[in-house]
């Protein structure tokens, strides 16, 4: 496996973007953004992307150049139109207006619509907290989505993550969770291995617990579950529907599309200017009693520590920064071949 | 068991506060609530709540008379000083206030401090939606908890719930969850029974799994765990962290505090006006159309129907307004016990 440091991660995103004539302002929002990801050990949502997403410029479901439009513009909120930008453009303007006013009013909520997969929502939130907010994100999927409500069968829902971050003396807390069992990326890697996966996770087609990932990826289709498993799947259910009721319905971006590729998004972003609300020095002292209080508790057999939200992506990020990132052989291959295809080369 | 109407619960609630002593304005805040608890299903807080909060009343934890203080105001948003008054006249006094501010501004964000047991989260969050918002209620517990971090052994989070609500043509959509496994009131139950409970709810003063409520209540003392048990557990635990931080630092609550009873909360609550939004007519078809996609699956083998967050309890006040509601004999005999102590005859 290639492996490839950030700077070289980030590169590699240009390269293609830019040979595959996406605009110049439009490329270090997604190239940037997919590098990181790696950095903090998702994968799934890193460089690999970049075939899809210029799959689906090719398709004409991304639609790069496309400006981002203000179709509600408030004081303290905003409905943007992203008209199927990257999502990471479209996330990235909505991130940006979000700061400057809620510097101005404390709060500020914007929605967004016609998006684009945005990629990993911790990115935003803990560059939101990093700037002195505490922030929340969440997308649905107003189109298809593989996650069964509580006790149904059919897929009707999205994995309709939400994150949350706030500053500490460490950088930031950033919680960044899907409200489902399991994220599909997850599957998909068991699948293509031929490896079970836990219970819990999903069913098959006729709705009976299944621990074979090829029983969501083949027909009768079965789905994923929500968070929380049959004793508190209801939890879990009920998180991803209010998501997709404020995502999906206050945007604007609607529900139950069909007209929509998988992966497009209704996002809802939401911070708040500490220094607004409560003096900062205060904050921080709290936040440092409370970290080292959960931090200092006893574990359980087996358990070497309590991890904050977010403190394995720190971590790796760090130990990657030193070893680079590997790059799966199979991947690499679509990488170069789509370099090939669009007469640049890569790496 | 005697069985009683709303009305009845409520004139219960109105003879113990008025005996003893609580100011006009306060009584019918905190009596309505607890009457509507019971006629939703949740008893635990319900009337039998008197007992507690009466004698809390009396130790001086909760001061009744104490006015609720802006100690910020912006157009946007608050932060609240409830004085420790009862819980229910602070999260009243914040929801007529969001409200207001959220009809002129699109959005409100209320924080407030020093604020006794708000009771359930979720009557409040409905409330708003039948007023046309999308509203978001949590609190934390600033004072002592009984949730375990996850892979850890002590207590130190609160169950930190979440509440989530939005209307719809059959009233509102009204999610309303603990970030824990499971309530405490729930241990109790069972513990107070002799039953044993769940795996995957506590775990023992050593950190193993337990059945045995008994683990929870005496030494050494185990825990609750967080939502999602071992598999998903560090979901609801960065849930109930990040409800910690933005309920208890932005309210200026604090957290880790030992001065506290069991019970305070720190309380963050967020309204949108959904018409500043996107248009109320295309809110609601899309509404009906996602709420018939749910409804509509096919149901897993022993399941009848998918229930909506909320649906639970719209069904359960319908069956309650023609049933009554039964209050335990226990309950019963420790609220006559204390009309006596008042001076005053209730039922």
């Amino acid at each position: 496996m290639p492996t490839f440091s950030e700077a070289q991660l980030i590169e590699i995103g240009r390269q293609l973007l830019s040979a595959a004539g996406i605009p110049e302002s439009e490329i270090d929002p997604v190239a940037l953004h997919l590098a990181d990801a790696n950095m903090v050990g998702h994968d799934s949502h890193g460089v690999m992307r970049l075939v899809q997403y210029l799959q689906m410029v090719e398709d004409g479901f991304v639609r790069p150049g496309q400006s981002v439009e203000k179709v509600v513009d408030a004081p303290g909120f905003a409905v943007l139109d992203g008209q199927f930008n990257f999502g990471q453009v479209i996330a990235g303007a909505g991130l940006n207006l979000a700061i400057e006013k809620a510097r101005e009013q404390g709060t500020a909520t914007i929605f967004m619509r016609n998006c684009n997969h945005v990629g990993r929502l911790g990115a935003y939130t803990e560059a939101a907290a990093l700037q002195g907010f505490n922030a929340l994100m969440a997308v649905n999927a107003p189109g298809p989505g593989g996650v069964a409500p509580f006790g149904g069968i059919d897929r009707r829902l999205g994995t309709n993550p939400i994150s949350m971050a706030a500053p500490s003396s460490q950088g930031a807390i950033v919680l960044d969770m899907t409200t489902s069992a399991t994220a599909e990326g997850k599957l998909r890697v068991a699948f293509q291995k031929g490896e079970s996966i836990p219970e819990g996770l999903i069913i098959d087609g006729h709705g009976n617990p299944s621990t074979n990932p090829a029983d969501y990826y083949n027909k009768p289709y079965g789905a994923i579950l929500p968070l929380g498993g049959p004793m508190m799947g209801h939890k879990g259910f009920g998180l991803s529907v209010m998501l997709d009721i404020f995502c999906g319905l206050l945007s604007g971006s609607g529900l139950c599309r069909t007209d929509l590729p998988r992966g497009a998004n209704g996002v809802w972003l939401h911070l708040l200017n500490i220094e607004q609300f409560t003096p900062r020095a205060e904050y921080d002292q709290w936040m440092e009693t409370y970290i080292a209080s959960l931090k200092g508790t006893r574990t359980q057999p087996g358990v070497s520590e309590v991890l904050l939200p977010g403190e394995m992506e720190r971590r790796r990020r760090q130990e990657r920064e030193k070893t680079g990132v590997a790059i799966p052989d199979e991947t690499w291959r679509q990488l170069t071949e789509l370099a090939t295809k669009l007469g640049t080369t890569i790496g």
